[in-house]
């Protein structure tokens, strides 16, 4: 591949027009949700309630914060850990979350609070706009440092689209349970991503290999982003879930499937390195794979024993995927997946939808009350007659779904991000910042003295001679 | 300049003098808020609630919590870019804004929560603190690098009792609304600095330019403040608004806003690089343009698409700034601005207030609800008898105000930061941490085969021949 | 020392064995509080309440989240300073944590959470497990750098329950007041952490003296654990008060607290230094000392300039305590404490006792209100006939009791990790993460011309030779 790398004109046309597109299609379709009108007074006297503290703002709104966080420092942050793509890592993340989540406040609007005509805007909508995104974080988690910012966006404007369908067959089709997304976040962002980027294959990546490794403070931003979602995950699984004990259970939940990933992670890190070392790649990624493997059940009644179990078995199954199946996966079957999204989304996240087919099918009054079963999975209206099992039968209807969904999107979407044209890099260009950025140069040479602080740096040019002096000496 | 850069008396006895006149004030002056006074069972019984929730606490204090975060994590990193000058950037904040919050509580104190010859201190008292000192942090912006932490200190000093000042005319003369701040903080606090770093020109600022580059880790750490900033944006928007539509409602333009503002920034900042490379200056500070743009209107109906429309706006127009108009500034007007506060608070922030006004002069009953119109502008009491245009007007002159305020306080404390006591640095140390601070000393040069982590590390191969080359030249 | 230091069985086993034991002990013990269990519809009837919003999760969830944030990611940064040990700090502090919060569950839910044979949780367990987990994070910050994850997990396990029975003594048996853990957290965790350290003491520790300072980014990352401890702290010393007026109380108090600490610590650290030059260890640490000097008396009626005035005070002790106390310990007392807790959590947290205590004795009607006085102190049933006076007693009784118990309990966990079996480094190779960690070679030799990213760093004295030989070349 010799195409230009120039965007100069292809990423701002791309991003003006998508811009000005959102601008008007707002206009036309986006208004302030009951909550958030300045008719709330009306609204107030409507629904009889006499306190502020009723409005949705109050219920979600940290919660909405923390996801905020998540999606854009967390993923941001987490794929900073290559030594020379730490700018494109969170600069691209940035751009297609900012872009993604304006676009999916339409696509998810139409499909979920659309009311004569508009759709209304709340803090609910910002919560699944952000689940939206992180869908295709999780994507750009496999394309890492192979993809141009124009391929991203392009990638985005599919993917957010494809997901809310996916969503909408999901939640509205099929009546499945998913408050944190194990199927329709992680589950569809994985397999979608790694579909795209076994489309992609780049057969000469080998060439720019040694840029695919960390460096000491790489590896540390990226830390940032592996605390910052790990703490908050708890906040990602509750933010949607049903007011009161749904809620409150769901971050529970989270939170002990979470620990115990840490210390199943830790385990198989330092049991599979023949010197009992431990490797940050496994310390920044499994943690966290109990997070996604709770995504379905952590607002049902799992009991706290059973999130552990989740989260010990996702942690060893995702360390065990980093050290065996991403190498399998790239030289068997091309999928080079470069932060093993396979790992910590796409195996954790069918195994949370398992955990939530299970959890479901186990249900029972005695554990949930009568009321609380009807309201926990919505026994009432068209679903009055359902029984747990077919609760449950549904729920891995919803994982095929989701498979399928995003098998077939991420071919199409990949054929189309093949084109010649979206200024992607050669394959030894990968990994490399300075392709698509203005990488500050480090001329502190002579400063090395009085100057202890920005690493030396060794100067370029005086190191040049040194190469050619090396022979010359008898 | 020669004047002496040793500290050592200056800054503790200023420190210490200052922290001991705030604890006698506070002992004068400040006690707590009935809502977090211990006769809290009494104030619940007077206004006859029942449940804790009403305490202003849970309204408000996890925006507070936002807030807090941009302004020591968010400001402090943001500034982090320099990269000879992040202790500096993050430990100076640290100081002027300690220091600040405890000032503003005392001054806003004394202007709006005065009974009975006591302050009255709530968690809304805490917000308004710190959005006092943002404006602080935004005129340090212009300063980085130039100026000693005594001369900041003698700043915030002036500064956030100017701020008071003028916050006070601004809402309670002219009775104008300004959520987010765009004239009381972004606009006032900009010009300030401006003016202040006008009279402190430095003429032979160009000895230390190549210290005012970044670096690739500072970068990072500088982009570690743009998210927290650019992520916590619709809390401090909304932080003060009025409880329910209005504090949901500012936070969700504020999300749109900010949203439209990294399309645009990345869309310009490519456009104007000759190969379309994106410069991270641009991403650290235009993405955040929307934020500032949209702070005076975001509690009103502003609408969704209108939030995308400032937001894009501010972006492309901050971007254009940093590329044009910042060098013009520096070599016209003699305005060196270090972070470009200008492009990032200063013409979004003049925009912000205009958009206000045109906003507010647009409002109706049609669109806002009789009551809510009422309720959102304050027309009763003394404002019974406004029209919007009315408030419109009072918005126009409220920016006014605040440009006039910034220019004649920023001449006057210019002029006391200029006296040749502050312990200032010599054009040629300016951007450089090592003048007040212990900065540590890398010696890591003998440990480098045995130590991959820490620093690059010179290679090893190659300078082994270059050790035994050295006795063999003649 | 030259035993092993290869964990590959022993870490793996250790973890799995306790995860193990976890999941059963959270099977047969652990089940939701009504707050979080399926029959909340019930609980809200018996409760008679109509509003979710009264569900616990509500009051306190935004603050539990601000408390994980410190534990993980501020006490995990703040121990990146080293600049050889930063994987280790936060990756050593993330296990301990993940281990240890679930083993609080247990134990504190035991004493304090226990009903019918279960344990059941909800929001404020996990507050209270983060709190527990805080207090050997503080422990490990005297251990830094000289002790395994093995070590860190044993006394963890042994630290986790004596914090907890200390704790039910304090709370439950002296009925004393310790809203932020000043005795509890801070002076449990600092000196049980100070005596583990002197029976660990390494004679020839000086033999890796030089990696025990820091460098310009791991002084960085520090300073992001130093600021969301610090932002972060006034929710810490909230977090489990009760609601309303003391919950807010807390925070405004810790709020002031905090912001004197910084010009305490800033003046201080100017004043010792022979140029008045800065030192980051200060600011990283001393400026959190008001956080720990209010922990016991934020929720009571302190008044801000009380807040203010305590503050003040820790943070020159502390800085005082960096300069002379930790040299003199080492050399004298063979107490090497790493990061300096005597100074951050020991002396603050006897102080904060006292304060504590004080500000019982000199509570009054007048200034509580007689409802306020019962309620904040709790002066019903057994403590019907209390005076303020027995209060303070009993406040000195527990800073006694936790003295006691982190001494004894440091000695004997001393000597059990004493034993020659955990996998501690040998005295030359302490501070050092490679011993425990895969870290990444920098081989960014080859690529200096066009990357100018990731800092290479010549040595500085071997560079100099080079220049000279450069023309020397034919």
């Amino acid at each position: 591949m010799a195409w230009s790398t120039n965007l100069r004109w292809r990423l701002p046309l791309a991003c003006l027009l998508l811009q000005v597109a959102l601008v008007i299609l707002f206009g036309f379709f986006v208004r302030y949700s009951p909550d958030a009108d300045a008719h709330w007074w009306e609204e107030k006297r409507r629904r009889n309630i006499t306190t502020d503290l009723e409005n949705e703002f109050y219920y979600r709104y940290p919660s909405f914060q923390d996801v905020h966080v998540m999606v854009f420092v967390g993923f941001g942050f987490l794929m900073t850990f290559l030594q020379r793509y730490s700018f494109s890592a969170v600069g691209f993340n940035f751009l297609l979350a900012a872009f993604g989540i304006q676009w999916a406040l339409l696509v998810q609007g139409w499909f979920h609070f659309f009311e004569d005509g508009y759709i209304l805007l709340g803090v609910e909508n910002l919560i699944n706009a952000d689940f939206c995104v992180a869908s295709v974080c999780v994507a750009f988690g496999a394309l890492l440092g192979k993809v141009s910012p124009l391929q991203l966006l392009i990638m985005t404007l599919f993917q957010v689209t494809l997901f809310s369908v996916n969503e909408y067959i999901l939640l509205n089709v099929l009546e499945v349970k998913d408050a944190g997304g194990s199927m329709t976040i992680h589950t569809f962002g994985a397999y979608f991503g790694l579909t795209v980027t076994r489309i992609l294959y780049r057969r000469n990546l080998e060439q720019s290999k040694e840029k695919q490794s960390s460096s000491y403070s790489s590896d540390l931003f990226a830390m940032i982003g592996t605390l910052f979602l790990w703490m908050y995950w708890p906040s990602f699984n509750s933010a949607v879930s049903y007011h009161g004990d749904s809620q409150h259970r769901a971050a529970l939940n989270t939170y002990c499937s979470l620990a115990a990933s840490v210390l199943a992670a830790v385990a198989m890190s330092s049991a599979l390195n023949k010197k009992g070392k431990l490797d940050m790649v496994h310390i920044q990624n499994a943690t966290l794979a109990g997070g996604v493997g709770v995504g379905t059940a952590a607002e049902m009644m799992l009991m706290p024993y059973g999130s552990l179990i989740v989260g010990f078995i996702c942690g060893i199954i995702s360390t065990l995927g980093f050290v065996y199946l991403t190498p399998f996966l790239e030289s068997h079957l091309r999928i080079q997946d470069t932060c093993g999204i396979h790992n910590l989304h796409g195996i954790p996240g069918i195994i949370g939808a398992i955990v939530g087919a299970v959890t479901a099918a186990s249900a029972s009054p005695e554990v949930y009350g009568q009321e609380g079963l009807v309201h926990s999975f919505d026994f009432q209206g068209i679903k009055e007659n359902w029984s747990v099992r077919t609760q449950a039968k549904f729920q891995i209807f919803g994982l095929l779904v989701s498979l399928g969904m995003a098998l077939v999107g991420g071919i199409i979407v990949g054929f189309i991000l093949r084109l010649p044209i979206w200024g992607q890099a050669s394959d030894e260009n990968c990994f490399e910042d300075s392709i698509y950025w203005e990488v500050p140069e480090e001329k502190s040479t002579v400063y090395i003295p009085e100057d202890p602080s920005l690493k030396p740096s060794a100067p370029s040019i005086p190191l040049a001679p040194l190469v050619h002096l090396v022979p010359l000496t008898p």
